[in-house]
């Protein structure tokens, strides 16, 4: 029943031989690989009032130079990436890039950061498009959390289904949000410019100073709005899916975005700005829901429009992640510093492990945090910039290694853009530490010790298992023991099975009460006069212990090998297990894990299956 | 790890020797088994109170003849099963006397009927002494439930660890409580009478009048009183503990443990009218501890002597039903009717998995009914009733059965208690049916039910595992299948145990990638020149169903054997078990219920263990 209900949901599995890359143009391709960076426009902007408002209505004007810094810091960064696309045809993700100039312990760092990166990117992406959503339906704002938890189950499910279709689903909603901020941002400043603009809440609401302005809150601030910068690694990460040229094509789509993205985050920033724009303190309705009301009124289309090309993007924006999240958990885990369950490919050509752990630790933290948006930015922003810091500081590396004509150039391209992010990623650390950065902080060098656990033991098991090391001692002696607590035709099975399998037998049966045992011992003399029925005593009624005591008088040297052969009921019905001792199981965890055994002398417990029909 | 924090909780296992009977004289059998029949006058007053009220303070007046018919009640029971003690000294519990009697049916109803009411036992006494607790002490009131089920916790831990001493340890808190209760009805009496009494609450309180004084009222208040009945049958369950002659042992203790129930009752009805003491509607403080605070003023020691002795008392009380529940479950395990591990025999020398299912069913009970005695009580009584009328009924037709002199006497002694018993269990069914007892009257069918198809299971099994049966097939042909996904020390062990089983030796490799079959098979060469490696291809990469079909292909006629040997990793640390791939349960789990196989062919699956060391 539980394979039906999978069948239905995942779909039937797919053969290997359809595992094949889909080769996207650069209009399809930025569509794909910038929804995650677009979508930040949605939020970015509200998260710099957010703090400016600490300083009364006054300080919210200091938004726009905030704004236009961080557009600088955007060009920077994204002039960075342009280098590493050309560098990094087959893709530059940044543990991969890292490790291949910086070494190891680096690449875990960036690893470490980017993992959580991705599981923060779905539930800030999610969290915030059920904001856009509940801005318009304020009845839904108490139901946020599942309506968050019934999104990502959605994604996750979509996802295992694998999405091969990608390129067409991404298309539409992608450029649907462009145009629309864009008819916002132009209609908005129109009509500022036409009509001029009513007072709006910042010149009419006066708001409490709580804090001075001073550098530090200017810095917050910065460090806010500097979520705009998430996803912008995407487009380096994926070169491989353009068409060819590949780098070219990159080069030029990661342009195109940057400008989008530049003209988006500023226009929106100028628009609060001139219309007077506070966020909600309790985040009942999002900045850009207020922007799109006062621009073309509540209840007009064009308002429904921008809210679901809002909340279209932001999930679109999650879905992104469950295609990098997967993939670089999968090289981790062949690089055995994750399980790898992660590295293995599902029914569905997907890593549906990686896709199913993403689904439940994003559904984590959108409960712990209440699937609040501005709860959980103070976590984003220091995995994104460790990364970018680490991967561009390995270009920097890599010009020096390479020297090929021009790498100086190349080199300062890459160098100021490691250094600025490296600043700002300090600058995040510091000001957003109590804020929620100090579980990043202390996060990454945790996941960092984990992946080294888990390759220590990979490694340990690697060795243990090589055969240059001694083979194992050859057989020296097999006793087969069948364990004999009534006659029943489930037993005579096993014995049938016991004698085929040409050790010395032993069949034995536990004395937990004497009358038992004689009643026992008669009927087996009617059915097997031949064959000896040893009786193992046991004072305190364990059937395990005395067993174990048996078996182990057996395996004294290297070479001596025990089978115990016990029958093992399958029931027609999965409920009727309860009905039944598991004296099988039990028996099979103690041979196992109760006493270890050491090398070359071994026991082995051979269920044979007595099927019940009934 | 678990083991010795087991040890510690539990004790060390006690040998089967060990087991002998205390038997005990009247003193303290009185103490032991009439703990929870005593308790319950802890709460019947004012079970009894709360439904009056309704009808406004002037009803409260009609508690006493309503006392007065509940005693007469109780005499009438208790004459009754003094009949019972002697008609089966071996212990005439109401699922055995039902057996007896009426046949499988009634005595399946009467064993439903009972553990439903062991289980509510717990439930409602551990709560009624909690409320005591809490009447002392108001700032734990809000702590009622986790207080509540910490206590079932350590009932339900002394009970595994084996109550060895349980009669010296109930002979204290039994007195000390019917001590308690007496001194404060005769110093309450006698102070009424000496000094006169102030208006209590009762004369000074006027209540809302909710329902009028009708029939049907006085008959509720009279249902809700009748839990002071509960426990009546202990004595008689018991017999067996009493020191010789035990049934004229027993029959003594039983008219003592009526008289005290009686005077205690009325005595405390009779002190609730005098002082005119009302229950509280939020039931923060219960009846008795109004009558202690009032009697003896709330800082006096005496005061919390009562309700600590309340408090002790009702935990004993709850105490029985952890040697009821686990005898019960096991005789009915015994017979088929329950899972037969009810029937084992734990470490300790108790039947551990009945203690443990009580323990969890109560706590549930806890939890959903929030700690509340009145909650709980409406679902109490019909339980107790049904088994009261069923073992009556069945004394009435063993007489007839019987025919020893004067069985005409005894049996309209019988007679009319299941009469009684059976007018008050409609009674009670019908006037609490929507307050509670409806539950009842679902589960007790419910739980005949699955009796029935429990029941039904072990016949199936019993008539396929039967030697009356032909014998299993011999074995005609045996195939040994390896599977090899690579080839280091732990399949070189499955390889080196597979030659030494003596049957037709297939090597087989699941072909997932072109490529490192290939490889695999180079290395193959290299170490096993002799054996030919099988290659089946999986175009879904699935590793189970390909081995699945390559195994099945053996398996054509009666008496073909298929062994998978495949080696199982146990790894040094528990989650370590998590790094990998768990195929081994796969491969088992699939081959056992996959595809369900037929009467003497089989797929029998053998781990070989590989100890991994770090």
């Amino acid at each position: 029943m539980l394979r039906t209900v999978r069948r239905w949901l995942i779909g039937p599995p797919l053969p290997t031989e359809q595992m094949t890359e889909e080769r996207l143009g650069r209009f399809q391709a930025l569509a794909v690989l910038s929804s995650d960076a677009l979508s930040s426009v949605a939020y970015a902007t509200e998260e710099i009032l957010m703090v400016l408002i600490l300083a009364g209505t006054g300080a919210v004007g200091l938004s726009l130079p905030i704004a236009i810094g961080i557009a600088v810091l955007l060009i920077i960064v994204a002039s960075s990436y342009y280098q590493t696309v050309h560098a990094y045809p087959g893709g530059g993700g940044a543990y991969l890039v890292t490790k291949d100039n910086l070494g190891t312990l680096p690449s875990l760092v960036a690893g470490a950061a980017l993992l959580i990166d991705y599981v923060l990117t779905v539930a800030v992406s999610i969290s915030a498009g059920v904001a856009a959503v509940t801005s318009a339906f304020p009845v839904l704002f108490r139901w946020r959390v599942p309506l968050a938890l019934g999104a990502v189950a959605m994604i996750t499910l979509v996802n295992l289904r694998g999405v091969r279709e990608s390129g067409r689903v991404f298309t539409i909603p992608t450029y649907f949000f462009i145009t629309t901020i864009f008819v916002m941002i132009i209609t908005g400043v129109a009509k500022a410019i036409m009509y001029g603009v009513e007072p709006g809440a910042a010149a009419t609401t006066s708001l409490p100073v709580q804090e001075d302005i001073g550098i530090f809150l200017i810095l917050r601030a910065f460090a806010s709005g500097c979520t705009a910068l998430t996803g912008m690694e995407a487009i380096s990460d994926g070169v491989p899916i353009f068409k060819p040229p590949e780098a070219d094509n990159a080069g030029k789509t990661l342009l195109w975005m940057v400008g989008i993205l530049v003209s988006m985050f500023l226009g929106l920033t100028l628009l609060a700005n001139l219309y007077g724009i506070l966020p909600h303190a309790q985040g009942h309705e999002t900045v850009v829901s207020q922007l799109a009301r006062t621009i073309f009124g509540g209840e007009s289309p064009l308002y429904f429009a921008v809210q679901a090309a809002t909340a279209l993007i932001l999930i679109l924006a999650a879905n992104t992640s469950y295609s990098d999240f997967p993939r670089l958990s999968m090289w981790m885990a062949r690089d055995k510093f994750l399980p790898r369950q992660l590295a293995m490919l599902g029914d569905r050509l997907v890593y549906s492990n990686g896709i199913m752990l993403l689904g439940t630790l994003a559904s984590a933290l959108i409960i712990i945090f209440g699937a609040s948006t501005h709860a959980l930015i103070p976590l984003y922003a220091v995995g994104v910039f460790t990364s970018f810091t680490l991967s561009q500081a390995s270009m920097v590396l890599r010009w020096r290694k390479l020297r090929t004509p021009g790498w100086r150039t190349r080199a300062t391209f890459n160098g100021v853009g490691a250094v600025s992010t490296g600043i700002v990623l300090i600058v995040i650390a510091s000001v957003k530490f109590i804020h929620g950065a100090w579980i990043v902080l202390l996060l990454i060098p945790t996941f960092v010790k984990m992946f080294l656990i888990i390759h220590r033991h990979y490694e340990n098991v690697a060795s243990e298992l090589t055969l240059k090391k001694k083979p194992p001692a050859p057989v020296r002696r097999h006793v087969v023991i069948v364990p004999i607590a009534g006659l029943h035709r489930g037993v005579m099975k096993a014995i049938q099975y016991a004698i085929t399998l040409d050790g010395e037998l032993h069949m034995v049966t536990v004395e937990i009460d004497k009358e038992q045992t004689e009643k026992l011992k008669k009927r087996w003399k009617e059915y097997y006069p031949d064959i000896e029925l040893e009786v193992v005593p046991s004072p305190y009624r364990s059937v395990v212990r005395p067993l174990m005591e048996f078996v182990d008088s057996f395996i004294q040297e290297e070479g001596d090998y025990v089978t115990m052969v016990i029958p093992e009921f399958v029931t027609a019905k999965w409920w009727h297990r309860f009905l039944h001792n598991q004296t099988a199981v039990l028996l099979k965890r103690a041979f196992l894990y109760g006493r270890r055994t050491w090398e070359g002398r071994f026991r082995v417990i051979t269920g044979v299956p007595f099927y019940l029909t009934r």
